[in-house]
């Protein structure tokens, strides 16, 4: 067995004019106030990964160009579509009346296990909130559904960049298999 | 919907006194010359969340306690069991006389997906390479396999702590179904 080299990984990715033609994953994140530019960029090279659709920052989230963003998202800025709007709760009804179904990555009373999403549930938008206070109460109660991964140890959540990778691939696995058992 | 209390959320986590009693995943971590401190505490701190049997550090992977481990790790440094070798080979070798199989998170010629892990590869031993030279030449060729995560983008990789978060969720995932349907 041995690694790859940098030439043959490049050969099995995308090019940048290749992208624009590709079915994205159905899927908008929507970052409430999340406050580390490292995360933001980290959220963005992992969603180049999982050829998310969008990425909405809103509120207090730093948006690119940003020195710190780009150190973490090497380049990814410039792959993954995003906007900024300043209110989350104005984004998420846009998607909603555009056939999104909402819902956050948050710890409530009724969140589902992030493995139990079904395909009916895409287009899906995804909230992601700030480091220390999560989504917001307003944000929340605007949702379909909250979905949650399980927690065995002792600290009381995960980073979001690492939340949200444990997501958007669990999300890319079960509407990728959805589709293809659906072209088949 | 609403969002669970710290004090709700507290009561559904172990207390420190409880996580001696409680089995672990039977996967090992071995970090081979990670760079970043905010990359070791945050694997830390996933590594709480996943209940990891332990983290071995090793090379120049920084070891706690250092400040800025702690300002990712949040206090995991003290409950995930972990130890500092030099020698990642060593580490490895005695880990194999233990019984676990032993497999990279690369991308190499013969990575299977993350998500073909079967419950016959546990005790499993998961190396973690560089941020930007991956795992060692030299340690791939003494695993018994790899495994990657599909890349559906233009980049090359994930960052390492990311990566380590979806796959050890799902190392998780396919142990603890495994251990269930034992159970029963």
């Amino acid at each position: 067995m041995r690694k790859l080299s940098h030439e043959e990984i490049g050969r099995q990715r995308l090019r940048k004019e290749e992208i624009s033609a590709i079915e994205r994953l159905p899927v908008v994140a929507c970052l409430e106030n999340v406050r580390s530019l490292y995360n933001v960029g980290s959220i963005f090279r992992t969603s180049d990964a999982a050829l998310l659709e969008k990425l909405i920052l809103t509120g207090f989230t730093p948006s690119p160009p940003r020195k710190e963003i780009e150190k973490t998202a090497l380049g990814a800025t410039k792959t993954v579509p995003w906007e900024y709007r300043r209110s989350p709760a104005d984004a998420v009804d846009q998607l909603r009346k555009n056939g999104f179904r909402i819902c956050c990555l948050e710890l409530t009373d009724q969140s589902i296990p992030y493995d139990s999403v079904r395909p009916e549930h895409f287009p899906l938008c995804l909230i992601l909130g700030n480091e220390i206070t999560g989504v917001s109460a307003e944000l929340i109660t605007s949702c379909d559904f909250g979905i949650q991964i399980p927690m065995y140890g002792t600290k009381h959540s995960l980073n979001v960049a690492v939340a949200y990778g444990i997501a958007i691939f669990e999300l890319s696995k079960i509407w990728r298999r959805h589709s293809r058992s659906t072209q088949t």
